[in-house]
């Protein structure tokens, strides 16, 4: 296969690349960052590159666009006149000669910051796997009991009252060599008082497990002391199945039309999750084991798709009617059976599913914020590339799910960008002035134009406060249209003729260019929001529900909204703001309380079943409720918490209340 | 690495082979048969091949005694002035030029003959594993229960009354595609009632299990079809550790003083038990799934040392006081945990051992048998490379091993060779002329010199008979040593001036020189039956038990031992000869019993902790014991029943009765 020199600049990486990858493919290969949200699907245009041309003596190469295949569709719909000379989709342009690339700041990718950071929990311990201390006399030719198991077995039995335990094999293999180690000492880590999954030469205390929360979007995994309870490393990364598919249906389609689909995804997640083992635990690291031996349990939530995914489990089925997953109930699999590489002889305990795509990490939602034992009707709202909707209370608890698209991930948005550093995640807006003022990730305080500056786009939370502070500056009426009577450069025609809005002037940021919100962008959120909307509406409705007494914003950034910004925008119906609560990251909440007490696992299978799904996408009223909500806060419905509110802040916007 | 060529006569066989590789190694590469009984370790001499001298024109090579290392003291031990020129150890002499090596008949090896045929069991079918027919309605949005797991455990529960039951993980990777194939029509296959270990799609009868006998010497494994309990294929080979060592003690020293000693031979066995159960399932292949996935349970029995290197356990502390077993229970271990390729969710049953080397194998002696149901006094010995030894009855029973060394197999006689074509297997001398007649295996009738012949050697039963003759015919007295005033031909005294009987003359042969049981075969013969007699003679003291109601031979050539050759050596103490059973290989029909009946996997589990182990050889009446043991039949004790016996049968020799 020939090949061809490519350098990447400003980073000066260069390396030989195969005839035919494509300039994204180049820039992995040779460890440069190019933004490229939908996995290099060519549906974001977020990897733009421009093509430096000429003779470059300094490197001896010769570069320009007739070394890269023709301009496709895709591109032309994505590049701008204003984008500039020479450039091109990484994604799309295929290498067929020696390349010099700019990668401009705006198309870099930066490291993602964790919002799944773990909140502390307050739960009583009660592992599923406990540390027993074993110590025998040394063995004679006179004992009748003279198997090493038997022994241990018995000695279990007469210490500590625990029957009919039985050894994994793994663990068994390691007896032998561990009692005679160990002087006659070991330690054992007995899972559910049933299984011995480890064996430790010597007394040894420290115990470790793993909660993981597998997102569409985000892997999130939570190392525990279990002796203590607390989270002593928290390590994330990008699920590696988002080049298969950005979302839930994309990645099943994927499946279903390659014959290895569904293997290579499994392969990926399985891949990147002992990563995340491997960077979680690498200071528990002893005696030449690698440190994820010493977890010696395991949980794991997600959405079903990506659960029956992980799992190896066709995932076809669940994507059309009548839903119909392989498996509803809570699973404990051995992590050597699934290629993880924690103690080989533990489990892993997955978290049961609810229905459709209401999986594993609602559940762990509902565990942790039991509206079961509740009497005031909660609506709970899990944000995510999916949303999915709990409401109700002790009496009855329904869910569903919403397809809100990825625009509150921050694609499909102009500027839009994953929370990074460089992404405006506040936004607040002069009523009066229509001037703005906003907060960058990675910076201390809040910025305006005239402080240093560094935003390069925006991400969820600042495009919610963003269309939400448009609404309440009359910048957009509630429609979502822009009004364009106002005297203010802010608001202007882009070069496409369409409104925006200037968040950010060129000089503001590190990208060059001002970044806006576009109308598509408010559209694009207002689908999002108005597909939550419709949900909770429409459960209300079935289960007779006027009124909620509590909202919760739970999910990957669920604590960094707004929730005032939230409350305005319509993503919910109206309900008092002193009784809106941001929770963060409910799901890996729940995979924790999972892990730290064994009762919540049995909590968890009958509240899965307890929950009842309905199938809300497919009901006729749907799209009649969607319109409606895509109103900001709603066409029809009233608000009087927030019309008080807004009324009480002299907010010069009315709403119907 | 430099190549020299080979050339393999008579089969003509040749091959480029690197320098240093031995000449067995090379034979090995080229697929030409030479008999190894040591695997190579150069103790038994068996290998004996000749060089030949000179420049081949045809082959264009020149070959020579040059072209090899230099003779080893092994090699001078074992190579006689009568073996002629050029003869070398195949396992010791290294290639370092290009070579013409002729394999003489003698030291080919033949397939061994399966004397491990399996015999009809009357057991009552109720194996672990059942198939169980389910049937579900197409699934519907109105279903409460959706998940095809879910499903099939609520089918399961309500038609059979089987609760509680789980899947195991790769059977549930099988159930979406096997419910919808089958048109909601599955096969389940539960184990023990409780966990779902294979999924078919349709209703599908034929069930499959496979038994499996490790032996230190030879394995055996038997299909059976569990619908009818039947065996219906058989397959054995050598044990693939044999090069490892040649009995129970090397291999463990092999592991204890090789780093990677116990993972090499447990690789060995799993590979060799890999190729059983491609061979015995060939015909159950079927929509391109190998056979092996049809077999969905397995049992095996072994010795405690073959136990443990098998499933990987260290085997150092079995071999030295106090004998301590890792696990002495049975044990249930996923098939794919152990690389083995059956149906990869099914269990391998591993039964329970007994103490010592006496092993799970003689623990299937015990379930086929049954001596714990029986008031006659039993004694059953199982012969193998190491004997073992049961006594007792319905009250008691005792166990005990012997190193009887490999006589009984072949080894460490001079023209010892396995039960494969051309061995001597029966032996008749006449009292009078003292001439005989043998049979040959591989012949379908007896044989004088007269007619045509083609013996090459003798092996176990043949030995026995051999020398129990020889002791009726007067040709050794009770101590073993030859009478040299006989006026035969076929007593005489051999090159080395020893004495020695021509069981077949030089022209009977298909080896060119005369086959004798030399006074060493006697010697050894005596250490084997010596060993074994004093093994049961001090279980009878510690028991105080006076008479054997009842001897059972079993073992791989078990069935072809003749039972009075076998009173007539001493091989047991004095029992009535119609008292005295051959049953063949009774630790194989243990493991189908256990594999046919799952009661019997409790019996096993009992009766093995039922039976008291006696560490006999470490007595020290052990060592006087086994020197009038020595004596055929016995130095002192009295053998009423072989008295009687030989008396009526007019053989011209007494013994004390």
């Amino acid at each position: 296969m020939k090949k061809y020199k490519v350098i990447f600049q400003p980073s000066g990486r260069r390396g030989e690349i195969e005839e035919g990858k494509t300039i994204l493919e180049a820039a992995q290969a040779l460890g440069v960052d190019i933004e490229a949200l939908c996995g290099g699907k060519k549906v974001c245009g977020k990897c733009k590159v421009r093509i430096e041309e000429g003779f470059f003596e300094k490197d001896n190469i010769q570069s320009g666009m007739e070394h890269l295949s023709p301009l496709t569709e895709d591109e032309e719909k994505h590049i701008k006149p204003e984008d500039g000379p020479g450039i091109r989709l990484a994604c799309a342009a295929e290498i067929h000669g020696d390349l010099k690339v700019f990668v401009p700041e705006r198309s870099r990718a930066g490291k993602q910051v964790v919002r799944k950071a773990a909140k502390e929990l307050s739960i009583k311990l009660d592992p599923a796997v406990k540390k027993y201390n074993v110590e025998l006399p040394e063995p004679s030719l006179h004992d009748l009991t003279t198997g090493d198991m038997e022994r241990v077995l018995k000695f279990l039995e007469e210490d500590y009252g625990l029957k009919g335990v039985s050894f994994d094999y793994e663990a068994l293999k390691d007896l032998q060599d561990a009692l005679r180690k160990g002087e006659w000492k070991i330690t054992v880590s007995v899972w559910m008082d049933k299984e011995i999954v480890k064996v430790e030469p010597g007394f040894v205390e420290p115990s470790y497990g793993l909660a993981v929360d597998i997102g569409t979007t985000t892997v999130v995994g939570y190392l525990c002391d279990m002796n203590t309870g607390k989270v002593i490393n928290t390590e994330s990364m990008m699920n590696p199945q988002v080049p298969y598919g950005e979302d839930v249906m994309s990645r099943i389609t994927y499946a279903m039309t390659n014959p290895d689909g569904l293997e290579k995804m499994q392969r990926a997640i399985i891949d990147g999750l002992n990563e995340i083992i491997e960077r979680v635990s690498a200071d528990l690291r002893t005696n030449g084991k690698n440190g994820g031996s010493a977890i010696v349990d395991m949980t794991v939530v997600f959405n079903t798709a990506m659960h029956h995914i992980f799992l190896g489990f066709n995932p076809e089925y669940i994507g059309r009617s009548p839903f119909i997953p392989a498996v509803q109930h809570s699973l404990n699999l051995k992590a050597r059976d699934l290629g993880l590489k924690i103690n080989p002889g533990s489990y892993v305990h997955i978290l049961p599913i609810e229905a459709g795509f209401v999986g594993a990490d609602n559940v762990g939602v509902l565990i942790a914020e039991e509206p079961y034992n509740q009497d005031e009707i909660v609506l709970i709202i899990d944000i995510g590339t999916n949303g999915e909707l709990l409401l109700g209370n002790r009496e009855r608890i329904c869910s569903t799910s919403c397809a809100t698209g990825p625009a509150f991930e921050g694609a499909q948005i102009k500027f839009g960008m994953r929370a990074a550093p460089g992404a405006i995640e506040k936004v607040k807006i002069d009523p009066e002035t229509k001037e703005c003022m906003y907060k960058v990730i990675g910076k201390a305080d809040w910025h305006t134009h005239l402080q240093e500056v560094n935003a390069k786009g925006i991400c969820g939370s600042g495009i919610i406060d963003a269309v939400a502070e448009m609404f309440k500056a009359g910048i957009i009426d509630r429609s979502g249209k822009f009004n364009m009577d106002l005297e203010t450069p802010r608001v202007r025609r882009g070069t496409d003729g369409k409104p925006e809005y200037v968040l950010a002037w060129a000089d503001e940021t590190s990208i060059g260019t001002d970044i806006t919100i576009t109308q598509a962008d408010v559209r694009a959120l207002q689908l999002a929001k108005g597909a939550l909307y419709a949900g909770a509406k429409l459960m209300m409705k079935k289960m007779g529900i006027e009124k909620l007494d509590r909202v919760v914003l739970a999910g990957a950034f669920g604590s960094y909204i707004d929730r005032e910004s939230a409350l305005t925008l319509g993503m919910f119906p109206d309900c008092d703001i002193e009784k809106v609560y941001a929770v963060g990251n409910a799901a890996g909440d729940g995979a924790r309380m999972a892990l730290l007490n064994r009762g919540k696992r049995t909590e968890a299978d009958e509240k899965a079943r307890f929950v009842e799904f309905m199938e809300i996408a497919v009901e006729p009223e749907f799209e009649k409720e969607f319109m409606m909500a895509m109103h900001i806060p709603h066409m029809k419905d009233k608000f009087p918490n927030l019309k008080a509110l807004l009324e009480k802040k002299k907010v010069p916007v009315t709403v119907k209340g």
